[in-house]
């Protein structure tokens, strides 16, 4: 059995900022929704790289030497052992693709860490 | 040095259906678009999860017990082994996520079968 997953209901169904969710798993990755809104802290994933893929808004993602603008329709991926900085200046609605290992603040463990739970 | 791909400029370079193209890669997946048109083959992944995101378009994909409609901004994932036939009445744009290894036409081999390539 397979389901149509539509994103805007998804999205509907949670509201505080920086808490993926998880959506759908495919091989040994989630695909998972955020709303991201101000700043995030700097940080980076081991093992692991990331996908950003914007469905509304415009997203900012700060690395060491340069800063990516991310507009609705466009993705970025930000490579393992890179050190990113996502900032929102309004609310702003993505899709991520990650592996199932992938802690939302990488290397950094504090009170931003969450664990991503289904929705 | 990471970079902005965005969607609609990818889509622009290609034409040809059932050619899907590589523009971004994490872990072990590739991010590939496709535009579809028309009836593609019976087919499954013996070992590979997929997922389909629409951009632009409907896209059904048959199952063998029921038929999958998926709008845009909707997304199903087809489990491995699950033999499938995507069928698109219009042009539809999709967004496929998919292991490195992924054949197109799965367990068939056939004039349909392409080796992806990136733009």
């Amino acid at each position: 059995m397979s389901n149509v997953t539509k994103l805007s209901d998804k999205f509907n169904l949670f509201q505080v900022p920086w808490h993926p969710k998880i959506v759908g798993e495919l091989n040994d990755s989630y695909v998972k929704l955020a709303k991201l809104k101000g700043e995030f802290v700097w940080h980076h994933h081991a093992n692991e790289d990331e996908l950003f893929l914007v469905i509304k808004g415009t997203l900012v993602i700060k690395l060491r030497d340069q800063e990516l603008t991310i507009h609705e329709g466009e993705f970025v991926i930000i490579p393992k052992g890179i050190e990113h900085l996502p900032v929102a200046q309004e609310e702003v609605q993505v899709l991520l693709l990650e592996s199932k290992t992938t802690l939302n603040t990488g290397n950094v463990q504090n009170e931003r860490t969450v664990e991503a739970e289904w929705i």
